[in-house]
């Protein structure tokens, strides 16, 4: 049986992997430097644990202690019981979903495995915001891309915000970093994979065509970060630019919506369940 | 020559059109009530004098005064200098684009216009986000939509949130309110439209199957808020139900995203520039 130990004091430091969660600067070094990343929300705890990370600990108010026992006895990983207060004081924000939980993170595998098995590839290029890592995840995920690859420069696929837009996906879908500099892609391409690179620019080539022409590839489509897009060097390196349509003299589509239609371009056909 | 007038009294009567915007639930209230809507920095504000719509007025602070002074001397309306304290004094927030304008709504056209002519149509029921609204007009707008009908409970697409997620779409791409009630859908069958309705059910046909039958035909899109979905009145008015093909176990997409998705499927090919 693990009992759910009562803490009552803000310095307690056992409480210390669920300090200043509202700082991001502060959470974004921390978390990746310690092993650590944070599950919010009965529901996201039990997925984190489903793809096999490993659970620190669990800071619950009383009212999901019952709801979570489960997870505790399963776990074996400490408890903290703590009154709302204290929960907002420790973490900067009131935890309305009641539940958090501190994990471990696991080594990450390199590319190979991904660039050895996958037919459809996102490859990401600096994109550092949270919210549009986690919504093209989602997308990457429910349109049928097979993983992600993210250069070092990207934001962190495990942070709290990206795991929530995420809706759980970063857990499921698999993913790896690329190496830093010049050549990064280079992996991608010896394995086998056609590069194509989705851009805004008129000159580029609709995505409906080059589809087609990918059917029974094997495809890694690069996305850059919303506004700047895709370095020059990204660009040099694909094979060929694509582009979505637009309309009404519309110059793009947000990060995630762009996504969401260029792996859905991209999708093969896939037995129906 | 329209020369800036200095304001410095937070309770001067000609700055009552930018008061509390960001109360979400007063504002909502009180813009479409007073026939105003609030644009804010200069390219948005500089779309909706394009699209049409009067200014009332401008609120500006010194260093937008040369900038806008173009606008200023164009609409003839009143132009408010303030200092940034006093802005966001008035307002509730950091005016970080430095220029407001309060617009004038103009009517909003019947349906019965973008029954008449468009060949692919959007219907939102109760999208009552103001970002999913925004996100759903620029996604709309981008891949070939011709137009939006929003049924009454839907929120305000010229809410400042909504305005500035369209980037400015809401102002370009036509749209108009559905009656109220049962049968509010029944114009738009009269008109000649098939009636596809969007949802995540596992037994709604492909998209992808159903878009290739839709060349040629006038199609309007039926789209629910997140989470509740489309009505069970409205998926019994459709004539076809239809679903984006999900993958990895993921059961939806964001509303924007599926959105974007189902616009894209639903493009007809048309003439590149």
């Amino acid at each position: 049986m693990n009992v759910p130990v009562p803490v009552t004091d803000p310095d307690d430091p056992r409480l210390a992997d669920y300090t200043g969660l509202t700082d991001v600067a502060l959470r974004r070094r921390r978390e990746p430097a310690d092993g650590l990343f944070m599950a919010e929300g009965d529901k996201v705890i039990r997925r984190a644990l489903d793809a096999g990370y490993p659970m620190r600990s669990m800071l619950l108010t009383s009212r999901w202690a019952e709801a979570m026992a489960d997870v505790a006895a399963a776990t074996g990983a400490p408890v903290y019981l703590v009154d709302e207060a204290l929960a907002e004081h420790v973490t900067g924000y009131h935890v309305h979903r009641g539940a958090l939980a501190a994990m471990q993170r696991t080594p990450l595998p390199p590319p190979a495995g991904l660039l050895a098995t996958a037919r459809r590839l996102v490859v990401l290029e600096a994109v550092n915001d949270h919210t549009n890592i986690g919504a093209v995840f989602r997308g990457a995920a429910a349109l049928g891309m097979d993983g992600v690859l993210l250069t070092p420069d990207c934001a962190d696929p495990l942070y709290r915000r990206s795991v929530k837009v995420s809706m759980g996906t970063v857990f499921s879908l698999p993913y790896a970093r690329l190496p830093h500099g010049p050549g990064h892609l280079d992996a991608v391409r010896e394995a086998g994979f056609r590069l194509l690179a989705l851009t805004p620019d008129p000159r580029a080539r609709d995505i409906r065509e080059v589809a087609a022409e990918e059917a029974g590839a094997r495809t890694a489509l690069l996305l850059g970060a919303e506004g700047n897009g895709l370095s020059a060097r990204a660009l040099a390196a694909a094979d060929v630019r694509v582009r979505i349509p637009m309309a009404h003299g519309v110059d793009s589509l947000n990060v995630a919506a762009a996504a969401a239609v260029a792996f859905f371009a991209l999708a093969e056909p896939r037995p129906e369940p």
